[in-house]
């Protein structure tokens, strides 16, 4: 017998549709490529989006048809999310940051319709637009005064033209809420890029779990700044919550250093702000190095990789802004845990308190998570045993986007799916998860593993160490060997031994890395992540000091 | 084009699940009606959750079957709330405070196969066993030692001696999230009570809505004592949520007077309590009078009828205890509207403040509303016409329990059924609700509407009254005039004129009572609303004085 309520189906179009009548005058700021900043409302935002399903309708997008996009986090690139989604297509971000080529594969493997573009990306369009031969238009994302001239694109069209000439009358449609609503190729480190396919439906469910008080804990109440991509994940799912709780919405546009994102979080009283470990490197420099504080910002939520704990202290100590670290994937939309404290731990030593932050928290209601052996047998939840890390709920992939076949599920006894995340993973009795690896870095030394984070984390507390990354190095003896690689600090000085002596009584002595060498950058990712097979290439032919 | 998503049901069995594994070890306190306290875990609450649902399997209980409760809220309340529901079966909570007629008749219409009772309500189980030849047994909800002599109830069994032969063995199934988990009668103030059948699907989404920071705002740091009845609508759904986010549970059983609440909220640290005005009346008298504090009570809860803006200011003011004033209905799962605050009110001055506070609040995100005129055209947001309140969303009931037609739901241009709520309200720019009657209870004067809410809460802001309802009554000019039936303080002395003189300058002068009559007790309904058709019965003779 089923209950006797509404059907209420779970559409990406409420979103846009209760913004807009509760929080009608909150306020959507952008720093835009053509240079100024830009504001305007939920309620404009509401009616230009509007506008632009007419034009997508108008160009002949239907059901399914996929969309893409090339842009920083803007005004524009959320009317796209909702006007997309809303009418049922599908929205595929693409990352900028990705080598053309992948760009070109992942566009052609879509089978993109449209491609709306910002300004910076206009190099990496001229590249690609003769190889998207399902591609109809490239859209540049600005008005007809910034259109590029002799651009030499076969289809090129002005979003703003394009919106001048649409009514804002149009009724979102209602449909099944499983229906796709928006498409991101994960990264693809290695081998070709795969594209998750999110739903109506698991976009609204996380929406809901990611907005709790111990997950993002968002409210009508603040003002979010996403520095995570909305190219990227959907910006951490920021731009659906938002409008599900009415926060004002700061996007940074192209200026992700550390000077342009203070500006914006004190000009725009910035109560939130969200990114990876990087990004919060280069603000904290920033702010380090001009002696200034942040006079709004209460909380940083920090995912994307590991924050390493004195980042943590900083953040906290020095700034008093609460750090959130949390962790997600592209296969889970991508929110998995956050690390909100219990009471229990409020009243504990400050030192306890930050071994619990140090992790990346309890899974948010949604998301079952356990660990596992090599045999697929699941392991206690001691904070000690560590296994790879497999999650399942309802906005987890099932599969990849065209032929690429699942997802690797595991099925457990009772016939359910669950996802192997690749990280390598211990759970605490609390229910704290804690990535201690990705599968493929963790370093096996003399038959036993050693965790690359910690030995990192570690460094990353040495006031010399800008930033560090372990790799394991083949070794005669012990088959491999933690190597540190780190970037200094400018002006600081820090040599090996010092280095190496720093871990003394942090860790098992054997962890201790073998040797340390200094560059002056590591590879960074597409997503803001050290890219480690890049680093074991470059060391491939490393042979560690004998003796 | 369906997402790439797993399919990730939403069950209720999750949530027990959830808790158990994530706060394990968090506690659920409970006054016992056998007179002592119990405390136990998530824990052990799962287990014995699993251990309940062998007992109705062997029992007989299969899918969709009925099973009532007539029960205080309690730990074994929250086993049965999760093992009937949890196996696919229906929880039908049965308000005790009914006439034993209308329990009866709800219990034949449900068709309830087991009722199970806490020892308090032995007298009732009494006077209707013999009368409900649907229920197979009797289950008091005690153990051997309490069991009553003689009770003279022909199939009576013992809840502890069912639990003792039970293995705690036990795998929730897996069905449709559309199946029915919960069914709850209207109080029925006038006709049948009507049942409402909620689902697994709309449970879960409204535990995810009412959960939220600018909703009752709910984490694992909290602790949570739902005044409100497990026995009607689900004590506001507290029990999902708490398992949610894990917050530590505090059952008060029968102890709903001022001091057994009191002793209740500083014992076990509550720092959130939810209930009706007139619950909350008790409690402050009880602490104005003993002259006590709240040392860790954060925020009240307070719905189910108008908060009076008196009320507001004393738990803000004098106690420093946060207001959440919400809006719901039996029909809506129950939450519509809560009153978080917005940024900008937050700067405001305190007057401003108390106005928006005295309103009933925002949409949760998932609810729709609209007010409406009598021929259903849509009324403007602008916090003064008023109209009739429709809802609509994926926890609002579509239709009632067997044969009892649909809700009554109206279709707009879009094919959209909204639910039409009873209530008169305006909404503001905001989006802030405020109900200013119910339909039935509306003053019309002269072919003008006067809100008996407002009147009512003029009153209770007088310092000598305790209780104020204010009614139509016939008036040979005007069809209809305000009778406001007060209750005093004792030992504050009070008379017509200076009450009425109270009025002046609060509220247009042709709003004023015509008269105000002076009683010991207003009739209560089953929920603590007051029950207006009573006192109009009361008072259907009643002639003002004239002149």
């Amino acid at each position: 017998m089923n209950g006797l309520m509404m059907s209420g189906k779970l559409l990406i179009s409420s979103l846009i549709v209760h913004a807009d009548r509760h929080h009608g005058d909150t306020e959507i700021v952008s720093r835009r490529v053509e240079g100024d900043m830009h504001r305007y409302t939920y309620r404009d935002c509401h009616r230009r989006t509007r506008q632009l399903a007419n034009v997508l309708t108008g160009l002949g997008v239907k059901g399914s048809d996929r969309v893409a996009t090339l842009a920083w986090n803007g005004y524009r690139h959320m009317e796209l999310y909702y006007a997309i989604s809303g009418m049922g297509a599908i929205i595929h971000t693409v990352n900028p940051r990705l080598h053309p080529e992948q760009v070109t594969y992942i566009a052609n493997h879509a089978e993109d319709q449209y491609l709306f573009f910002d300004l910076t990306f206009l190099p990496m369009v001229k590249l690609i637009a003769a190889r998207c031969p399902t591609v109809k238009a490239f859209v540049a994302m600005t008005d007809r005064a910034h259109m590029p001239q002799d651009a030499g694109i076969a289809n090129l069209l002005c979003y703003e033209d394009l919106m001048e000439a649409a009514s804002d009358d149009y009724v979102w449609p209602t449909f099944d809420e499983d229906t796709a609503s928006t498409l991101c190729y994960t990264s693809g480190t290695t081998g070709n890029p795969k594209g998750v396919l999110y739903s109506h439906r698991s976009t609204l469910l996380h929406t809901y779990a990611a907005a709790l008080p111990d997950a993002l804990n968002c409210s009508a109440r603040d003002v979010i700044l996403p520095v995570v991509p909305m190219f990227h994940v959907n910006a951490w799912g920021l731009p659906y919550i938002a409008c599900m709780v009415g926060a004002k919405l700061v996007f940074p546009g192209a200026g992700m250093d550390g000077r342009s994102l203070y500006e914006l979080l004190e000009t725009e009283h910035v109560t939130m702000a969200a990114g990876v470990p990087t990004i919060w490197q280069g603000l904290l420099s920033y702010v380090e190095t001009n002696d200034v504080n942040f006079s709004t910002v209460t909380r940083t939520v920090i995912g994307g990789a590991a924050c390493p704990p004195a980042m943590l202290r900083k953040f906290q100590d020095d700034f008093g802004v609460q750090v959130l670290h949390a962790w997600g994937m592209t296969e889970l939309s991508p929110l998995g845990t956050v690390c909100a404290l219990k009471s229990r731990q409020l009243k504990a030593s400050p030192e306890e308190r930050y071994a619990v932050q140090a992790k990346q928290g309890r899974a948010v209601f949604g998301i079952d998570m356990k660990i596992v052996s090599e045999d697929g047998h699941a392991l206690p939840w001691d904070g000690k045993t560590a296994g790879e890390l497999l999650v399942r709920g309802p906005w987890v992939a099932n599969s990849y986007f065209r032929n690429e076949g699942d997802a690797g599920l595991q099925m457990d006894t009772n016939g359910n799916g669950w996802f192997p995340t690749g990280d390598i993973a211990n759970i605490d009795a609390d229910g704290y998860l804690q990535i201690t690896d990705r599968n493929k870095d963790v370093i096996k030394s003399g038959g036993e593993w050693i965790g690359s984070i910690d030995l990192e984390n570690i460094a990353m507390g040495h006031p010399a160490v800008f930033m560090a990354a372990c790799i394991a190095v083949k070794h005669p003896k012990w088959d491999e060997r933690p190597l540190l690689v780190v970037v200094r600090k400018p002006g600081i000085a820090l040599d090996r031994d010092a280095l190496l002596a720093f871990y003394e009584g942090k860790i098992a002595k054997w962890w201790t890395p073998n040797d340390v060498v200094f560059v002056d950058a590591l590879p960074m990712g597409a997503t803001g992540k050290v890219l480690k097979n890049k680093l074991r290439e470059q060391f491939i032919d490393y042979a560690f000091p004998t003796g």
